[in-house]
C-alpha cells in the first residue's frame, strides 16, 4: 500500500517542529513505519539549493529567483526522498511543502498565486498531499511564543507585515481547498495541539 | 538609449566564449561601452547556483530540479546584471542564455519546449536578446578541436548522443525564431568566424 504524505504549513514560530517531533515520537511508540523530512531541503542537493535561499548574504535575491530556487528543492526532494518513501508503504511527515511558496512568494511577495501554482506544477507534476495540516496562530502571537527573531534567518528579518501577509495567504488557501488543508487550532498548550492533530489524522484514516 | 543585448550559442566547444573575447577586443579598440557575462551565472547569486548545477558530484540531480535552478540563475542575473547594463545604454555580450535551456532541458533532456518556455517566461518575463548568434558546428566537429571533454563538468560528460540532441535542438531554435536567432557558420578559423559575426552585427546596426 502506498505511503500517505502529511504536510505542516504555518507562520515562522507557529510550531510545525515541535508538532511534528511530538507526532513521530507517538508514531515511533506505536511501531509505524515513517519518515521526518522538511522543505526547503531534505536532500543533498536539496539542502545545497536551502542554504544558497536563506543565507543571509542573498540579500540581493529577487523575488523569481527565490520562487524558481524553492520549486527546483521541490522537485528534488519529491523524486529523491518523499516519492520513494511513499512508493514502499511508508508514512512521511513534512515540515512546509508548497503552501508555503504560495503563501510566502505568491501572497506576501506579491508575485501572484497563479504565478507560484504553474512554476511548481511543473516540479511536481500531479503530485498532493493526502492532507495538510495549517497551524493556525496569529504572526504576533506566534513571534511572541517563540521570543524574537532568529538574526540569521532571511526569511525571519522580514518583519511583522509580512509575517501577517503569510497569514493572510494561508488562510485563503485553506478556504480555497477545505478538503486538503485542514485548519488546527493552537491557542491551547503543544499538548492540546498535538492531541487535536492526533484525534483529526485518526478520524481521517491517515495513521 | 537602451543597451542592445547580444547573446552567443551553441554546442560545448563550439567556440563561443572565443568569439566573445574577439568580439570584445575588437569593441574595445573602438572604444564601445560593453560587458561580458555568462550563464548560468554572471551575478553573485547565480554563480552560488552554478556551482550546484554544474558540480560534478551532483549525479542525483533530477531534470525538472536542473531546468528550475537554470531559470533561477537567470531570473537573478538578468535583474542584477543584464537589465541595469542596457537600462545604462551598456551593449551586452552573454555567454549562453534561455535558448540553452531550451536545447539542453527542453529538447534534449526531454522536458518539452513548452515546459521550459513557461518557466523561463516566468523567469524572464517579456525580456528578449536583440540578437542571438548561434555558432553552428556539429558537436562531433566541436569536440574533436576542442581535443575532449573537461571531466569535472557534469554536463560535459553525458555522451555525443545527448550533445547530437542539443544540436538538434539548436537547429529546430533557429527555424522557428529565424528573426532573433542567426546561425554563424564555423567551418572557417577563428578569425574568419568572427569576421562573420561582426559584418552581420554591422549590417544589423546592432554594434
Amino acid at each position: 500500500m502506498k505511503g500517505r504524505f502529511i504536510t505542516f504549513e504555518g507562520c515562522e514560530g507557529s510550531g510545525k517542529s515541535t508538532q511534528i517531533r511530538l507526532l513521530s515520537e507517538r508514531l515511533k511508540k506505536q511501531g509505524v513505519s515513517h519518515i521526518v523530512t522538511r522543505e526547503p531541503g531534505g536532500s543533498d542537493i536539496a539542502e545545497q539549493i536551502r542554504n544558497i535561499i536563506l543565507n543571509g548574504k542573498n540579500t540581493a535575491m529577487c523575488d523569481e529567483c527565490e520562487a524558481l530556487l524553492y520549486a527546483a528543492a521541490r522537485a528534488q526532494h519529491l523524486r529523491e526522498v518523499v516519492q520513494p518513501a511513499l512508493n514502499g508503504g511508508t508514512l512521511v511527515l513534512c515540515d512546509r511543502f508548497v503552501d508555503s511558496s504560495l503563501a510566502y512568494q505568491g501572497y506576501a511577495r506579491g508575485l501572484g498565486l497563479d504565478f507560484v501554482r504553474e512554476i511548481n506544477s511543473f516540479a511536481m507534476r500531479d503530485f498532493r498531499p493526502d492532507i495538510t495540516l495549517f497551524l493556525d496562530i496569529s504572526p504576533r502571537a506566534a513571534f511572541e511564543r517563540k521570543h524574537g527573531a532568529d538574526e540569521d534567518d532571511r526569511m525571519e528579518q522580514l518583519g511583522m507585515a509580512f509575517h501577517q501577509k503569510v497569514y493572510e495567504g494561508y488562510l485563503k488557501i485553506a478556504e480555497a481547498e477545505p478538503e486538503r488543508v485542514a485548519k488546527v487550532a493552537c491557542s491551547g498548550s503543544k499538548w492540546e495541539t498535538a492531541e487535536n492533530i492526533y484525534a483529526l489524522l485518526k478520524s481521517r484514516k491517515l495513521i
